[in-house]
């Protein structure tokens, strides 16, 4: 094993990526509309009939010529004569020709030669068999003609659309009950170490609590993605590579964390040696935390090996496998930086990008950063913070009220 | 039945609906922790023990008495002696006295005695027994000590907050695997008319297929509710306070959609009368889509009669519902209205709030509004609004690149 890491940079990693995850993309399932909601459309959807289906009034009223009506007024009514009603849900009970009117609902069928709706507001009931019209209508007046919302054939939703409410019902309008969606990405997560127990164990001698299986599980479901929590494997050859080898054959991405003693780290990397090509794609990044991060190919799965601090550990899951995760499941990326004025100077060594848990404020010239203190493998600095704050490479550090990116971690911020 | 619509203001309506959403609250329920993210908090939580549960290391390298290394140098290193190794998930084979060191790993257990860790990059083996220390270590350095991430009793989390990734690791590192989240409000949806037929089923006659339980179906769903489709009931009054009757006993939230025709909108009132108290509550807004809706509570349970238009049911929810479902659900209401130009001329009348479908786009100087222009009652101008602009009700219109508050529909706009 080389003692020197070759640490890239956190974009370099990104373009690693890139070819590798348009191999990964996981194929449409189809899904019942009800389960349909906020996933992303793997299908074009044409519209197989036009809706409305028929001709329908918009307003409660009578269906009639639009012409017998134009010059009508207060003054001046035009005087129809009844010859039935529409009945909500039933074929009208006739056809319309000039100087005729039929009572309508709203939603109901409009009756053949029958071209607009006046609103009952606009007549005056001369007899159960006469209407006086106050009002003109013109033609298609109060009226939603058949295939008008959505015509037949047209392409409605395209893939890559993420459905929303709407959504929902113009399918349901158009009888599409189930749609195709990109398949929601299996993400398998492995904690190593001889130290970590099931949250259920009671951590005596030496043991700790596993931490990054939940808040990883946490992380992938927000992100789109489906979680499977696999389990806990002790620093042995033999077990992780066994773990590993199932763990690709039934997810689309593996998540191993513990990797922050150098000793776990190595071992990972021996594995993925063993395991099938291309193996390892990335080992170190040049940022902090998150320096002893891996990235590996085996077959068409990816493989990542986090840092054991549970901070770190989800600091990099979020530059780095949310916007992966994302992009699996067929969505967009969300833009979650915005930039916020640091509250006070920090250090940074050149060459390297550091992430700082910072909670912010609105102030009076935009957002503000407020740096969270605390040592190295703290999960408290997690669940304060609202964001991160990028210190770039090039920089030594910052100082007070200098400007710099924060990635976003709640939704009430943005 | 009075032939007059008392119309009330969206303002006024939500000020009606307060007082009884608080004692809608439903109560928590027990989820494991792998099912309560993004979920509410309905309790405090405390920490019912340390963590870490022991001092930890937080680098690979020697743990040691800090005072020892004190003027260590790479000139002047100090030398002690290599007494063990902590050996991962175990306890410490020994204590630390001045002029001794114990091999550690990341995550490692302190052993007594020892008050600081220097990193083993800092250090150079002499022999197997002996190891030169080439910096000064402060006491504490590179070690979390039990209870420095959460100590015992603390209140980690309240009553109230959203659980985020790092909150179900850092519940997880306590050995907490259930937690009591605030139920999510069942809504009960219901579609009234002798026109509906359900999706499955072929339009014929003067049928058309039920559009708005689907939609309402996602966008409950969307707010944090959990939706129940209750299905299609004619307008009689038997079948419809049946439905009621059920509905009110089953679910927290009742939503019957289709009083767009005066009809329906009538016998939906006299249902409500003749249930238990306090009946009905608004009827009539001031608002464009949305005029006939029905506001009612029966027992403590809220009962929304909406418009039978799809656009115009959901163009309610958006305004009324969804804020009361986050509330409910326990959440804080999203900020969603932003401020965009319109940039068309749109007339209104004065007195009544109006709301339009637009798409956004970004512009120079800010969003901009294009209104879209469709009927009453398409589906398609929701399908492709990405939000409702706002004419108040004291405008009679708005002018070409006047600014208008926007509800925003889509996240992809935030």
């Amino acid at each position: 094993m080389p003692e020197f890491l070759k640490l890239i940079s956190l974009t370099q990693a990104r373009e690693i990526l890139l070819p590798h995850c348009h191999q990964l993309i996981p194929v449409g399932e189809l899904l019942d509309i009800t389960r349909a909601g906020n996933r992303v459309l793997s299908q074009d959807i044409l519209a197989p009939e036009d809706l409305p289906p028929y001709d329908r009034s918009t307003v409660d009223g009578y269906a009639l010529q639009a012409q017998d009506t134009f010059g009508a007024s207060l003054n001046q009514p035009a005087l129809l004569k009844i010859t039935g009603e529409v009945l909500m849900g039933e074929e009208p009970p006739g056809t319309i020709s000039s100087g005729q009117a039929m009572r309508i609902s709203t939603g109901g069928k409009l009756p053949l030669g029958a071209n607009a709706v006046v609103m009952r507001e606009y007549t005056e009931l001369v007899s159960e068999k006469e209407v006086e019209i106050l009002r003109a209508v013109a033609p298609g007046e109060n009226v939603l003609f058949r295939g008008e919302d959505i015509p037949r054939e047209e392409k409605i939703m395209t893939r890559g659309k993420r459905l929303e409410a709407a959504d929902l019902g113009a399918l349901a309008g158009l009888g599409i009950l189930q749609v195709e969606v990109f398949r929601l990405p299996g993400v398998g997560i492995i904690s190593t170490g001889e130290e970590i127990i099931p949250p259920c164990a009671q951590p005596l001698r030496g043991k700790i609590r596993d931490i990054n299986s939940y808040s990883l599980y946490g992380a992938i479901q927000k992100a789109g993605g489906q979680p499977y929590i696999l389990g806990i494997v002790p620093d042995q050859f033999d077990l992780l590579r066994k773990k590993l080898e199932e763990g690709i054959i039934n997810y689309d991405l593996l998540i191993i964390s513990g990797s922050s003693s150098k000793g776990t780290s190595d071992l990972l990397v021996e594995v993925i040696a063993s395991l099938e090509e291309p193996g390892l794609l990335v080992h170190g990044l040049a940022i902090k935390p998150g320096k002893p991060t891996i990235i590996a190919r085996i077959n068409n799965k990816l493989i990542f090996g986090l840092p054991g601090h549970p901070f770190s550990a989800l600091v990099v899951f979020y530059l780095l496998i949310d916007p992966l995760i994302r992009r699996l499941s067929g969505g967009k990326e969300k833009y979650r930086w915005k930039e916020a004025q640091i509250t006070r100077e920090v250090a940074s060594a050149a060459g390297r990008e550091d992430f700082l848990p910072v909670i912010l404020e609105k102030g009076k010239d935009g957002l503000r950063a407020h740096p969270l203190s605390g040592k190295s493998g703290m999960i408290s600095l997690l669940t304060r913070a609202q964001g991160l704050a990028r210190i770039p490479p090039e920089a030594e550090g910052i100082v007070k009220d200098e400007v710099v990116e924060v990635l976003l971690l709640r939704e009430e911020i943005e």
